[in-house]
């Protein structure tokens, strides 16, 4: 059956979602504030901006208003940048109708508040709507996606009966979605895989090797665990495609920012140095100062996130940061993991 | 305290932990069948044939005398094949001690019988000494250990005392040593982890993206944890050193025997040619018959295990496994885990 959907967002991410929609035949209007960039899918059916190299399905129809975009949709996608979403999510909320199937495909938490992306969509729809609320993660790079290249994805909500929707509307032979009704896990993982990321960078730039970075990883999931226990997540969906999964692809890319910026830091370059050449936002450094921020509200030892933090803003070297992680004391591999620590 | 210790097995993994307790004080027997290199450790001090580029401390002194390495010793560790255990296992038990500390540091199963290392070493010792057999696991290139690199491990025995003397024992400023209770996750992860290699190397090798090997890690792990489960073992165990740790260094590694037969396969290579081309014995391969068979015998769902099966022994084009691993039915992301699927 083809539905009408609404993709909020023609980042590479969007976009690439949109596609996915697309192919399975659904009709997609694609929301984004940039008429030029509108008019540019509309005619020559390219996201110029975000994903070039890609021709984009004529059922993709972009426009920059959001009444056309959501209203009378059965399906809203919204896949903005965190610092975005509480505002899109206000101007989308008049036109949403009550059954709607809601889902969010963004990492990462609002910074003022540390609140997960959720939270804040929670805060601004009807209960009713944010009760089904979905949301997708997952390793999955948008440029392979939009080539049709094998990929897995979770969706999570607390309504058993929209994330299956969610499934089917998305699923086909190049894209696997798998369900998890673990909502806060999913979002937690996503949002704090840069933080590690940022790490095994540093663990490369300070020339260690692979020992050091699986170390690095394995031991940065476990605190992640952690603090996403004391949130109310559960302990195996860091272990699924939204903690391990996304962090293979984040951690060994080259390609990533976060993972170029570490290496910088542990090459010895300063933050402001580091931040000035890489000449956009690196993701991790916000991230690590929000989990920080969570790990002492929450009382939960983050000590790979502490490091970092000192690393990042107090001046601790890198090299003093690495001997620190590996003096520490003699710890067991599961504490502090409460009721599933067996 | 410095202490006597015998390291049963001179290959490059045996070597590398001879150091590690050669650097903390203790005094070192090497045990090897090789006559000709064990002079050479002891006049030259170094091992020519597996890690011929470190020197070795004094402290090491190899024999080939197996009452001479183990008679009087309280630290025995064994890290010999796993094809070679028994054996060795009943060369050395005149000679163990009654109270000895007994480690064992060898992935896979005996392929006979699919019996885990520590439980064809449990039934040719004494049974006072097998309840405290300590494993040790995690992501630990030799190569990198004998340089002092940065690398975290697992110690993992039901005996919490002897796990904490192995800690202890073994753990240092490069050398980080956890505890796990869960022995039986522990063997089991890192034996089975050459096949997500083997699976993700073809994943490579077929020229897909980050993303479908992400997918092949996180989704073999989950099928994995779900054989452990059902021969006892605790899933949190999985996404520790021993699981996701151990997969990250085999899986990302392009020096891996594993990832480089599954990437020759991928580009559609027979397997007596890519087995020919390897020269050499490729773990995966013999590990994916292993775990096809407790798979059957154990009655648990391993899609991917199944795959590779069929593609390895079967005629099953890689492509043709893919197609059929991506088009498979939709399913929760913790299906099967039972009591642990929260």
């Amino acid at each position: 059956m083809s539905l009408q959907v609404a993709v909020i967002g023609a980042g590479s991410w969007g976009t690439a979602l949109a596609s996915v929609f697309a192919y399975n035949g659904h009709q997609v209007t694609l929301w984004m504030r940039d008429a030029k960039l509108a008019e540019k899918v509309n005619t020559l059916h390219v996201n110029e901006k975000y994903l070039p190299e890609a021709r984009l399905s004529p059922q993709i129809v972009a426009t920059t208003d959001m009444k056309e975009a959501v209203q009378g949709k059965p399906v809203v996608l919204l896949a903005v940048p965190s610092h975005a979403m509480r505002q899109v999510t206000r101007e989308l909320v008049p036109y949403l109708e009550p059954d709607v199937l809601l889902i969010h495909a963004t990492k990462g938490f609002e910074m003022e508040t540390l609140k997960r992306m959720s939270e804040v969509i929670g805060e601004e729809v009807p209960a009713s709507i944010a009760s089904g609320l979905v949301v997708l993660s997952g390793p999955s790079h948008a440029e392979e996606v939009i080539l049709r290249s094998p990929t897995t994805v979770v969706v999570a909500s607390a309504s058993d009966e929209k994330m299956l929707r969610a499934q089917d509307l998305l699923m086909n032979n190049y894209f696997r979605v798998y369900t998890n009704p673990d909502m806060v896990g999913a979002e937690i993982a996503g949002a704090l895989k840069n933080i590690i990321a940022l790490g095994a960078g540093m663990s490369d730039g300070l020339g260690f090797g692979d020992n050091a970075k699986a170390a690095l990883l394995t031991r940065g999931l476990a605190e992640i665990t952690r603090l996403g226990i004391k949130l109310g997540a559960m302990p195996l969906t860091f272990a699924g495609l939204a903690g391990i999964g996304d962090l293979v692809v984040t951690c060994t890319s080259k390609h990533s920012r976060n993972w170029r910026a570490g290496y910088l830091l542990g090459q010895g370059k300063p933050l402001d140095q580091v931040l000035e050449q890489m000449g956009m936002v690196v993701e991790g450094v916000r991230t690590t100062n929000a989990a920080y921020a969570l790990a002492g509200r929450e009382n939960v030892s983050m000590p790979i996130t502490d490091v970092l933090y000192r690393i990042l803003f107090e001046g601790t070297s890198p090299r003093q940061g690495v001997e620190e992680l590996m003096g520490r004391g003699r710890t067991r591999e599961n504490e502090y993991l409460g009721p599933y620590s067996i």
